[in-house]
């Protein structure tokens, strides 16, 4: 086998979407898969692992499993990959995908920051269902914080927003109040066009009926109805902005002029939150924010260099061609 | 059978607990049960049935069911027992533990107040594993805020005290900080003696394997701590309180002199909880402040209104010969 067959995997996993790209070790995108949420932490193991291999067999479709020599996978879950039965879940769902390469583990955090820049050193913010922040020094996570999960933590994520929403508007519904936007999307979305009767109990018990991470499925509802002036709304994304940017800051020195790399579907959809976490981290923090569209192609990067013995200038540059292959992936 | 040997029967069932009380139409003790929690909003309505049973079967254990002529229940869940599988499940739990007669099902908050006071109108606030309150006109709930679960609301109760201290904590491990006194207390009552080698993964580990409501058995250790001057623990207090008073003041106006009534395991208890709550209350508004410890007693009273035809002097007579009966139930 050429350097030219051989083939890397990236991985990048979350509560909401599991994202798999093939890419060769010249930069060029061999194949990309998409399949639904495989956090351990927040599913059944065995759950997450099939939603993974799902987005690995789409992935290499396009592609020869046996020419993938190293794959780095980026979870959201990432301390629960070392239970025995979480690690077999995920061993047996590579394997049965054909992979017989070295797979490592990795934090979302890291594909997500160097999915964004080769720069060694910087700080990054993710907020998808979860919210989490992270300092990285030479590629390597130093320092974590938020990402306690929905019960203790994820402020400012989407299920965090989603939550808010569904308490206003339960509170509103509740008190008799009129509904706003926000509150006409929300029950429309919980209850569908025609309200029951008793639309207050109805939405709550809808709310309890689902498990708690699905509430995230609201968060854009709250961006919309803040991007059109609802003011509950912006009250919210107020609120998760102060959030976000608070748990940013706790890793992040005053003095710092590293990158600042965004990623998470809360992060990484253009909107009023966007802008305000882009405008508040510029005015504390003289520094690049760059947004990170494609986490997996981070993971890719990983893999390429597990097996190449690239110099820190040839890997930006396949770091440059990876991000121009794959900028088309959803 | 002479009124002499009529029994009416009351109960209290929160998400905690199940207490019934079995009284005299005179206002005799002659019965009292307590069991695991019945609130069938939180739990299974096979399981929260089957709780209040045991509390009837014990208060009956010492009285003939068959001079039973009324039961009152009051539950937390109150507007989940309208539901088919719910009433059929209560209903087997009062025929099962050989009653037949009616049973009527009230809103906790509605036997809170009755249990303190029979003055008709008022406002009552109830912190227990979840925290509501409620104006009172004419014994008939005008109006409610908060409420919501623990998902949506119910800021300031057992829940709301207990995640907070576990998120405290599970912050100050995952930064490496040294535990205080809430910190200690709360790692020692979720990991044992014995700290594992990554406690702050341990701890996070340990809340996400318990139903979310089972977080307010650490509640009695934010209050321990504060009292002994913890700052995490203080602040933490300092927060409930604000969120409790808020709620109560939600339903009731500026100018009311009507009694004020707490309930449920985190007001009833004393210490710095209480005693906040007592004193912001007492600075807006000059009324009385009572606190309920047996509510159950209050049920007992409205099911003894429901066969027995007092006026308002008589009934109040009642009423305090019930409590002065029924002051030492734990």
């Amino acid at each position: 086998m050429t350097a030219d067959d051989a083939l890397v995997l990236g991985l990048d996993v979350g509560g909401t979407a599991s994202r798999a790209v093939v890419v060769t070790l010249d930069g060029r995108l061999a194949g990309h898969g998409r399949a639904g949420g495989g956090n351990p932490a927040s599913r059944p193991p065995e759950v997450a692992a099939a939603s993974v291999a799902t987005a690995i067999r789409i992935a290499l479709s396009t592609a020869d499993p046996g020419a993938v020599r190293a794959g780095v996978l980026g979870v959201a879950g990432f301390t629960r990959m070392a239970e025995p039965r979480v690690a077999d879940s995920f061993e047996h769902a590579w394997r049965g995908a054909g992979l017989r390469c070295p797979m490592s583990v990795v934090a979302d955090l890291s594909v997500v920051y160097v999915a964004a820049t080769p720069a060694p050193s910087g700080t990054v913010l993710v907020a998808g269902t979860g919210a989490v922040a992270g300092r990285v020094d030479d590629r390597m996570l130093t320092r974590i914080a938020g990402g306690l999960g929905w019960l203790l933590g994820d402020e400012g994520s989407g299920f965090w927003l989603g939550r808010a929403a569904a308490r206003e508007v339960a509170r509103a519904l509740s008190a008799g109040q009129s509904l706003g936007l926000l509150g006409r999307l929300v029950t429309r979305r919980l209850l569908g066009d025609e309200p029951p009767t008793e639309p207050a109990r109805a939405l709550v018990a809808e709310v309890y009926r689902r498990r708690p991470a699905e509430l995230a499925a609201l968060a854009p509802l709250v961006s919309e109805a803040a991007a059109a002036g609802d003011p509950t709304a912006r009250a919210i994304v107020r609120d998760a902005v102060r959030w976000l940017t608070g748990t940013l800051a706790e890793v992040r020195d005053d003095a710092a002029r590293t990158p600042i790399v965004l990623g998470g579907s809360v992060l990484t959809s253009t909107g009023p939150i966007q802008n305000a976490v882009r405008r508040t981290l510029a005015r504390r923090w003289n520094a690049p924010v760059l947004v990170t569209t494609t986490a997996a192609v981070g993971a890719a990067w990983l893999a390429a260099r597990t097996v190449t013995d690239l110099d820190e200038q040839e890997a930006a540059a396949l770091h440059d061609r990876l991000r121009v292959a794959t900028a088309a992936i959803e």
